[in-house]
């Protein structure tokens, strides 16, 4: 396969011209993109439509589908992204400290790109544009490996954002595109460590464990949320019921939506037939442990495989605890490092709850949900990282880059 | 081998109370392990030389003998850093930052510690000490796999340290030694996902190569420096010659050692000649290019394997360039990303040069020889990351930390 080491040759080539352009070259190439994916609006639905068509033909699941399809608000939301991305703030070239030592060396520590990063996903069309923006922003070249599902829609995308690149006077190789959708090019991208600087897998844990065993490039895992709320015995009923329902309910397909429930002993007898009987209103099958069971005969008894699942639909587990230490014993065993959620009026509870669970965001007495660029305010992001190296949590310009020590000397040796 | 896995999950359940340490409990600690290093200098010493039988036995290399050899100075020099580390400021617990949101979420991005450290390394007695303490104090359990080589000195060291982690009041599982020094038990613990947050590998090109291809952790890459000094058309000669024979000559078996010199043509004819030499009377052996061959008539033929090779050894390599973008070129493509200098009085150049190359440390004017912690002012470091994901250039404790997202509601939902 020599073109994908040729996509990887010019990606590397061109990231190193990337690195300079201006925040203003960018952004206005930002604007072309998104000019550029309004226009083009017909053509991608037509190429989404081919997409859609062997999809359904393969009867893939209706989750599948919905990720995949593309309308013309959804193109008009990713047109508006590539604005929004325009508006924030450029990471690249920020001086972010200058020391002088005693031997007169000035020690320059300045923000610069990644490089070229690699991004593998699955058949979702808007990682495409998102992705590419996101990178490019931050002055880097982006090589795309989507999900065979999705080929047409991404190649058309990629088309036309490259029109918009044009029009802003920014070479091709910014963004390419793996067209090759066999297993075999995306386990070759994972190897390329000469042209590749950082990869970035975005799906579900069965791709993320795929690149992280192969890959010989750094990798930034993300996305896996197998999130909990644990209700401690001074919750208060009604906020610990909102939060639970929302977090399981209002969107169950994404990453920081709870996937279990646990529950103090002495306050299950009292609280979980309330919540329970709620979400089973809202159509989520309930799969509880034996102490659960007693409390609630309608549900299924969970198996120790129910605690390891990101269900990522309308399923919850749930288990009683006798208290905070075995709530936070359950979390750090079966959590993804992702979102976890404790709801107590206990202050000391909050702390060692907070302070004790090891994941990228801990929530006190919120949802969740709120594991998102645009609601910790820093805009769009490329996913939620669940590694403890680099970046944790949600990975946003600032995320794309690394720094640089630039030295300013007059013949100092040691 | 279950009792690696047994070591990893010691060091796991341990490292969620290290991370809470208070800092005077941290230092109290290293000054009890500093003290017992001192304590036990005899023992340390007499298994040592144990090591050093077996290595003259061997056969081993000097450099090999000269890096695993202990004596009273640097077992003394061993106990310093220990209480040096002790004196550095603590990253954990630090607020980064703390902003409100508009519907009221308080979000807090709290510095934490990695979590278990692997650090595989190879026959040098002092990286057992150094990584132990910089991990420590950075709240971290350290899990050490070092070289066979050094393995009764390192039994030895790892005993004296706990005796120093007891009377500090720390548990023993803090600081781990894996004994066993097959190449499979480090295979095994590259795997140890579950266990091990963070693997670094400390070591020659090889030993970085096998962690690569082999880790499923996330891998910090240190300290293969394939450095190189350009000297160009307006350089000060005096200057140039300095900077070349200190950062050749003054410890060549460390990795920020240069090993590539770089000259523009049109001084060539007149600088070369001095500064080859100079470095030849120091006993250097130059492997010049053909144009380098023409003005230094005495030099080796250098192949293309030498623009690859960090020698760590007094050779150097030698090219004419024609210019800065050759100069730019060759080191991108020959470089490991440690530390590249520039000789030059054309400010032009500098920027240039240090805004295109792409490495950890880029050097106007200086001694490729500064990369390292003190001489940055960052304290100890456990190595020179040549990677650009996570940390660049020297380590020290806050590179071996994390950070989390803390939030406080009242009952959010989104």
């Amino acid at each position: 396969m020599r073109s994908l080491s040729l996509i990887g040759k010019k990606a590397k080539l061109i990231s190193s011209e990337i690195a300079h352009y201006s925040t203003k070259k960018k952004n206005d190439a930002l604007k072309c993109m998104s000019g550029s994916l309004i226009k083009a609006e017909k053509f991608i639905l037509k190429e989404n439509i081919t997409d859609l068509e062997i999809a359904q033909h393969e009867g893939k699941a209706k989750a599948f589908l919905d990720r995949l399809i593309l309308d013309k608000r959804r193109i008009k939301a990713m047109a508006e992204g590539l604005l929004t991305v325009a508006t924030l703030p450029d990471p690249i070239g920020e001086i972010e400290s200058r020391i002088e030592r005693p031997n007169g060396l000035c020690i320059e520590k300045k923000r610069v790109p990644l490089g070229v990063i690699g991004v593998i996903y699955e058949a979702r069309p808007n990682v495409t544009v998102d992705a590419s923006a996101l990178c490019f922003k931050a002055g880097n070249a982006v090589v795309l490996r989507g999900g065979s599902g999705a080929i047409n829609s991404n190649k058309a995308l990629v088309k036309v954002l490259k029109e918009g690149l044009r029009k802003g006077g920014i070479p091709f190789e910014t963004i390419q595109l793996i067209e090759d959708t066999e297993k075999r090019s995306a386990i070759e991208l994972m190897k390329m460590r000469d042209y590749i600087d950082v990869l970035i897998p975005r799906g579900g844990a069965s791709l993320i464990k795929t690149v992280v065993e192969n890959s010989l490039i750094p990798v930034i895992e993300t996305g896996v949320g197998n999130c909990h709320i644990f209700v401690d015995e001074t919750a208060d009923l009604e906020m610990a019921k909102k939060i639970v329902i929302n977090a399981k309910t209002s969107r169950p397909a994404v990453c920081n939506a709870a996937e279990t429930l646990l529950i103090a002993e002495s306050v299950a007898p009292t609280y979980l037939p309330i919540i329970l009987s709620e979400l089973e209103e809202l159509g989520v099958e309930i799969r509880g442990c034996d102490k659960v069971k007693k409390l609630f005969l309608k549900c299924k008894i969970a198996t120790e495989k129910d605690w390891h699942t990101e269900y990522l639909d309308y399923i919850i587990s749930v288990k009683v605890v006798k208290n905070i230490n075995e709530a936070i014993n359950h979390i750090n065993k079966y959590g993804t490092k992702h979102s976890e959620a404790i709801v107590t009026q206990n202050q000391q509870n909050a702390k060692k709850f907070s302070k004790e669970i090891d994941a990228a965001t801990v929530y006190v007495n919120a949802s969740t949900r709120f594991t998102d660029g645009f609601e910790f305010g820093l805009g769009a992001e490329i996913g939620i990282s669940t590694q403890k190296l680099h970046a944790r949590g949600p990975m946003g310009l600032r995320e794309l880059t690394s720094y640089k020590y630039i030295i300013y000397g007059n013949g100092q040796i040691r």
